[in-house]
């Protein structure tokens, strides 16, 4: 591992076979993928073989993928094997003139390695001010910030971006040749997820601000 | 198993320790989640005991979870042995006064199983016309249905769900009782996957329509 290379190297695990234009071991496109994505999910393997998927919040602080649990969930205590965490943005749907030919724009993350606990305090402090800043940029300031017995009952864990690749898809349907006159519209729809206005709690102390929409909307803030 | 029920059985596996109000095992629920989900994060082992998480359309047909990719692909082969497929809606950001007390809106489902291939010919069409109609509702009905070469180059994949749960976080932040007055707006922030207006290919024959956005809009189909 060299985190001053630009890119990742491609293992056999992580190159991609099949449709390989697809594939980018980028550092930069990596970091973005990830930062612009709300959550992964994490999968490991449990003590019968079974593979678990797990939604959970993630953030990205240099070349680690932070994510936290309660130290009584079942999640963290079972992350001892290799794990992977897979992020996937969802850009459009491609409709096709032929149902084969039907596709998604969308632009994923696959981290291959192992799950670590942060267990320095100050590295766990701003492992979860990081994970806050991720969903709620600027929130980390604000919010009471966690005291001895919840960052007791929090567990932090680290998965070092060594083995991962990404996988991107972009642009319109592609039809084959004899399909081109074919009477079906085709083309693209893109999707996004978009924030709502702040819907504030009941019994808020007055005179206080709500966040501005704005803040929430993603991939939008460089 | 016995998909009469309206309740799937908890098995050790798949019932919620912790925060159990959160779990739910109702067959109607878990339907509407994963017809709504537009796509599945599938988890796998590989031969060297590495798990996988790969991103993939998905449908549900009755009792049945279907996916499909092509015959040539990694994913496919892999999945010989117990597999678990997630889906996770994300409802919206749950903005607490206190950090520890942040979280998330949503609503997943975890389904443990075994894939199955479907072999069969017409099942097979009809899991490919289900996988279409899932993402683009109405649209297997125009697009040019696949030929046999191109149903020869795709696997559809069946899971059975029978050890399945849900879980769901709804409504506002709950903090500790001592930070109610604490200086810290609080509240939600809902989220939305919104479809964009459908933007045609270039070297459509002309005067074909395109589809309704409205039709792509999730969750409200009923």
């Amino acid at each position: 591992m060299d985190s001053t290379r630009e890119s990742f190297a491609p293992t056999a695990r992580t190159r991609l076979r099949r449709l390989p234009a697809r594939g980018s071991y980028d550092r930069a496109v990596v970091a973005a993928i990830l930062d612009e994505a709300l959550m992964c999910h994490v999968g490991f393997v449990g003590e019968d073989g079974q593979p678990y998927v797990i939604p959970t919040i993630h953030a990205r602080l240099g070349d680690q993928l932070l994510f936290h649990g309660a130290r009584a969930g079942r999640l963290l205590r079972a992350l001892a094997g290799p794990v992977c965490v897979t992020v996937t943005l969802v850009d459009g749907l491609v409709l096709a003139r032929s149902a084969f030919h039907h596709s998604m724009n969308y632009r994923s993350v696959v981290v291959l390695g192992v799950a670590e606990e942060v267990t320095d305090p100050e590295r766990k402090r701003r492992a979860l001010e990081a994970i806050v800043e991720h969903v709620a940029p600027g929130r980390s300031a604000i919010a009471r910030a966690p005291n001895d017995k919840e960052l007791a009952a929090t567990r932090v864990m680290a998965v070092t971006l060594d083995e991962v690749s990404a996988k991107i898809r972009t642009g319109p349907p592609i039809d084959d040749e004899e399909d081109l006159g074919y009477p079906c519209w085709a083309g693209i729809v893109p999707l996004r997820s978009v924030p709502g206005e702040p819907v504030a709690t009941a019994g808020l102390a007055p005179g206080l601000a709500a966040p501005d929409r704005a803040s929430f909307v993603r991939g939008e803030h460089g």
